[in-house]
């Protein structure tokens, strides 16, 4: 059975700005290592699965970004998405693509703006997730140990082993829950058997597409007969289009993994950091006299604990602590370490006032 | 007797940066109106003095700048300093050229850094000052009541009335004391009458020069013999560039005014202000929700008491307090308010680390 990859690459974030933009999204960015996420992410998976077997599914706009980041991505192997649907639709249309290429094929679905620290680790895990999958008919989920009580994330509950594979267990997955509140997210925390849903997922490409065909047939459905008819996914081409831009936005969490009762969870216990925002950067970069500082000339005089990262200019901080200063070509970005979070009111604010050129 | 005023514009400072440069100094910048600071000292004395009699001192680096804002100055008013030696040297050779002029002047000293918020005060009192000092043979300087024991300006003890011009009473200046330590400072300021220098000072042309010549002979004799011999004061005249040069570095305070016994003091009670540092923009400009943001695309969120400025770029300020955050083109600062004053050390670290380019 040949395994395929699909990588997402689609996502437009605002968590780095002034950084990141819509032309130049979170994956797309050199924050930490001369590679982006993106590359990371092909990187990872090419310990597993060839260059010609992974796909990468993006928003139509990206694709010359994907092109020369992975230029050896054959051309039939990009999916560019005509808009953003999140991520039902475009792992859909992925896996009838397959489908129709390699019909007992297995794939894993990968979002490539997470950071891996243990990349064999990762290797494994896939690898027992994809015996899984193509043995038991079951969509495999890597669940993520939390750490803390976050309330950016879904959770998912597990129950009892549902099988071991290589030596790893899979567990049923008995329920997916929205992004918590924080009582809650504590009540989970403390229970032991909830998992923060990472998006990365593992599944026979037939089992997902009776899936699809199950809970998600809005979705399912337009897509087969377009590509019955007209057949192109050129995202440019206007049948295509508006049949895509025609499908619900709804995620494959919500669409089909709540819903399905074959669902079993891995544990990733691979370093998993989502990079969520500036302050994650810390986990991940050494530190000097505890400051983190990225790029250009930066001078830090009797300040602690603050991330600084300048694109192409002299970033000055004199006697302050935990800030995150982020000066790029035409925006500088000042906030409390502990508000990272709320970089998004910024965002809106600009978008409110109409100030575009910096969005 | 006709009166002249003298404007030192020649000054480097770093109390700015990254706004002011070595090539756009404090009395250049635009920091809070259409207007410089230098600008504004040449309007308001003009209250009181025509364009013709006054006169520019400056680095010969910044004489375009000055013939840039202020067009009508003429040429021969101009004095381009070939080297940096404090105001001793740049105030002798300029009485020396109004000597010659005009002999039977008065003249006024004026710093084009200061801020002054009442003019109508201010030319009141300087005209009661150049009246004292044209009938008394006084050298008159402008005290200015301490509102705080700040360790930054030389501080001038007062004794009993000389004389009272107009109401305005000239007090007798005992002792001029340089930049005291924070203990003493306290003590000037609970004694009530010591007075902060503002280096703004009055007198008769023949009267400071007979002061020099008994003071501060090696500064007056080198240029009296130039300008008997060689005549020129072009600053990119090689004799006069090397007989300035050559001059000792020392300033009027320290060199005449500590020494002599003819001087008083008026109460300089005009709103001075120095703006000796970023913070100082506070006191004279508005707030709005208690930030005060200048130039540029700016937006606050969450964020108080501080104070954002920028030349072109988009500055966001999240969750912060008290900071001061200035970008230019090429450079970013961002400091604790209460640190203003060690703005210093970030410029002497950039030299230190030879970053000409942002100094």
């Amino acid at each position: 059975m040949n395994r395929y990859a699909v990588i997402l690459a689609g996502g437009a974030g605002t968590r780095f700005w002034p950084l990141s933009r819509r032309r130049e999204p979170k994956q797309f960015l050199r924050l930490f290592s001369e590679k982006t996420l993106f590359e990371m992410t092909v990187e990872r998976i090419r310990g597993l699965i060839p260059a010609e077997r992974i796909l990468v599914c993006c928003n139509a706009g990206y694709r010359d970004i994907v092109r020369r980041l992975m230029p050896d991505l054959p051309a039939e192997n990009l999916i560019g998405e005509p808009a953003g649907r999140n991520t039902a639709p475009c792992i859909a249309l992925a896996a009838l693509l397959l489908a129709a290429r390699d019909p007992g094929s297995s794939m894993c679905v990968l979002p490539s703006d997470h950071h891996i620290a243990d990349s064999n680790r990762f290797l494994k895990l896939m690898d027992a997730a994809l015996k899984g999958a193509e043995t038991l008919d079951l969509l495999l989920t890597f669940g993520i140990i939390p750490t803390s009580p976050h309330t950016g994330f879904g959770y998912i509950r597990t129950g009892d082993t549902r099988a071991t594979i290589d030596g790893v267990a899979l567990l049923a997955a008995e329920q997916f829950v929205e992004k918590p509140h924080p009582v809650l997210a504590e009540e989970y925390l403390s229970q032991g058997n909830y998992y923060w849903n990472s998006g990365m997922f593992a599944w026979k490409t037939s089992t997902i597409l009776e899936q699809f065909d199950r809970w998600l047939p809005e979705v399912l459905r337009p897509l087969q007969e377009h590509l019955a008819s007209a057949g192109t996914t050129d995202p440019e081409e206007p049948r295509f289009a508006h049949a895509f831009s025609r499908l619900p936005s709804i995620s494959i969490d919500y669409g089909v993994m709540e819903k399905s009762k074959e669902v079993a969870l891995v544990r990733g216990d691979f370093g998993w950091n989502d990079v969520g925002s500036w302050d994650a950067l810390e986990a991940l970069m050494p530190l000097e006299n505890g400051n983190l500082t990225v790029g250009g000339d930066i001078v830090m005089h009797d300040s602690k604990r603050c991330i600084a990262v300048s694109r192409d200019k002299l970033v000055a901080c004199l006697g302050v602590e935990n800030l995150i200063v982020v000066a790029t070509g035409d925006a500088v970005l000042v906030a409390r370490k502990d508000r990272a979070q709320d970089l998004r009111l910024i965002v809106q604010k600009l978008r409110d006032e109409q100030k575009d050129q910096y969005l």
